[in-house]
């Protein structure tokens, strides 16, 4: 598997547009649009909130029969908490670009961004989709990521090649959301095209793997937004032979998305509001993965490690804290933690450590923490990025 | 029952001191002694962090038996993640506190508050626990109060009295912990004693049920200290009928403890650090109390809610939110939202409402936020502040 320049519509038969259509402001683009030529097999995963917006709730009504040929993203205005308004809009929306693409409104893929309690503006999202469905390029993929941002700083493409049963498969890939702890104005939201060709269970099966690998294990502080989703498309136009759940390829094309899902993920970790500092956070040998993972994903969260890494402070206590109020199973008599390359503790006990070495690691960019809990083989990895001023500044006052 | 000016010497029987032993700098108070004329009851909760301290690994010893006679606390150093040098230092610190007070060593209940992972001068210690011993004086409270704090800005004590079978029962507290969400020097202590003569278990069980409703509930965002602890010390010298888990005394005695908890617990949110504002959060209408309690936990804790909060934003999606990701059962549809008295959300839509008026509730130091799930009738209640720029400050360098 190799990363190639691109994004969504790196795969064959993919198109996409981004255009600006008012909901926000400075002409800034606000309606995505991306579209296979032929119908693909689609899998989505949504958030966990109990509030799910309604455009979640329109694409999963849509994806019962696993069948898409578009997707069609706003931002700005989010159509959560809405009640029938809402749902009415999310249906609109994948019913006029049906419309304009003579495709069937039950294969649109519908996602929201923003603004939570307000109602769409339907006249300028109306006018969006049929300005996106005329731009609708090969090469649209970059303006379809812009499209989709909010408080997000850069755009987040990715797109990747490899071979399955002598074929060139392409997975391309845009994601929004900046930071972990998202605003209502927020949301992660995740796109993936492929032209591999790919059984229909076989590719929710590899979403969900790559999605728990990547995008849940990027640090939220537990704010998990209304609008979460990420969605695949797989049209097969690469015509590999077809991968099931008992193909031989299954593994690396499960790879390969996961690996693009991570690198999105990162991306989004790097863009947090406010952020500084990349942290990656690595628990090993725990009892099972959930262990590795809710542990990870603790360290990540905490407010107190986070300001610790803005502040270039080698305050290992913070990890252990996290790590002992995870879940996960925990013996503390033998835990190692190391900043870096530098073990600060050990034994759950702390040592003498180089504090100018810990510095040094402390000023870069990215900070890896490692917690080894030595019960186990698990391991998981988690993203975050520091608590800084700006992210208070940004959340403090967001809907004005 | 009815508050008085004072703290943990207001019941009878009970000499307190603080003083300065030289742990932390400028002369500040950070040793602090209470001590019982006659054996008392007594009771404690803990912290659930994996890593619990020394100190607290060696009271649960200490209490097995129910009995207490003296509370020995340090600030600056919390004994965290010292192996079996910490078990040493805190059955030492309670060896020396013995020895002074002619009482046994397993009488005594140890706490310490401050940096993980470092020594404790015990040099420094045992000479102030030595001065602390020779200070002890009915009007100690205060200055007990004062040398268990670290990063808070006020001292919490709480005094009050009431009627038990014809005889004045006093209750007096003092705790510590400057904000929700505690950096390893931060920790929450709650320390309580009363003259109130009362059976062991029934002790232990108004402590729970007390701490359940107040110290648990004032917004922890998941940083759960590893020295947390809550204990309770009953000296019987009131006189009063044995209160016992049949008596018709015990809900007044449970009454008086809760709200005594509560008010110290508020004290807590409102020295958040970098606190500006006080938040309250009301869920009403929920199918269990456990419900109740993981919503108002949620919407307090949430970082998106105390951001906007702090920038006097009325952004009630990310109390919805908030409401959505807290576990509780929730119906969407169905959910009201209030910021102080005004309606802002309706059965999960937005309203129109008066921004002027919201404005105006805003600027208040205390904000009440209110979710009706209208599911049920178990309710709860939960307390925590904003989250400022001086949050990250104070945070961000802290071991320096």
């Amino acid at each position: 598997m190799k990363y190639i320049d691109g994004g969504i519509t790196s795969p064959k038969g993919f198109k996409a547009a981004g255009v600006a259509s008012g909901i926000r402001k400075k002409g800034r683009k606000d309606v995505a649009l991306v579209y296979s030529e032929q119908p693909a097999q689609a899998a989505a995963v949504y958030t966990l909130n109990k509030f799910q917006a309604a455009p979640l709730q329109v694409t999963k009504e849509h994806l019962k029969d696993g069948i898409a040929q578009a997707i069609v993203v706003n931002s700005g205005v989010a159509n959560a908490c809405m009640g029938q308004q809402g749902l009415m809009s999310a249906k609109e929306m994948a019913q006029i670009t049906a419309d304009c693409l003579l495709i069937k409104a039950e294969d649109v893929v519908v996602a929201s961004t923003g603004v939570i309690g307000v109602p769409l503006p339907m006249e300028l999202i109306t006018k969006g989709i049929k300005d996106a469905s005329k731009a609708l390029s090969y090469d649209g993929g970059a303006d379809a990521a812009e499209a989709i941002m909010t408080t997000d700083l850069v755009k987040k493409e990715v797109a990747c090649q490899l071979e399955i049963g002598g074929k060139t498969v392409t997975i391309g890939a845009m994601a929004k959301g900046s930071g972990m702890i998202h605003p209502n104005m927020a949301t992660m939201l995740g796109f993936i095209t492929t032209d591999a060709s790919i059984e229909s269970d076989c590719l929710q099966h590899v979403l969900k793997k790559a999605t728990d690998a990547s995008f849940n294990m990027v640090s939220v502080d537990g704010d998990t937004s209304t609008n979460d989703m990420v969605a695949i498309l797989a049209n097969g136009l690469a015509e590999n032979p077809k991968i099931t759940m008992e193909s031989e390829y299954l593994k690396d094309f499960e790879a390969a998305v996961t690996e693009v899902c991570i690198r999105l993920a990162k991306m989004i970790a790097q863009d947090g509001e406010g952020a500084t500092k990349l942290i990656e956070v690595e628990v090993v040998g725990a009892k099972s993965l959930e262990d590795a993972r809710k542990g990870a994903r603790a360290i990540c969260s905490s407010n107190l490690v986070k300001a610790a890494i803005f502040g270039e402070d080698a305050n290992w206590g913070r990890i252990v804290t996290a790590m002992g109020y995870s879940g996960a199973e925990v013996d503390p008599s033998i835990v190692d933690v190391y900043i870096g390359e530098l073990l600060v503790a050990e034994k759950g006990t702390g040592l003498k450590f180089d504090e100018e070495k810990a510095s040094q690691i402390l000023k870069q960019k990215e900070i890896k923490l490692k917690v080894d809990l030595n019960l186990g083989s698990e391991e998981a990895t988690a993203w975050g990025c520091d608590l800084s001023y700006d992210y208070v500044k940004i959340n403090a006052d967001y809907r004005s």
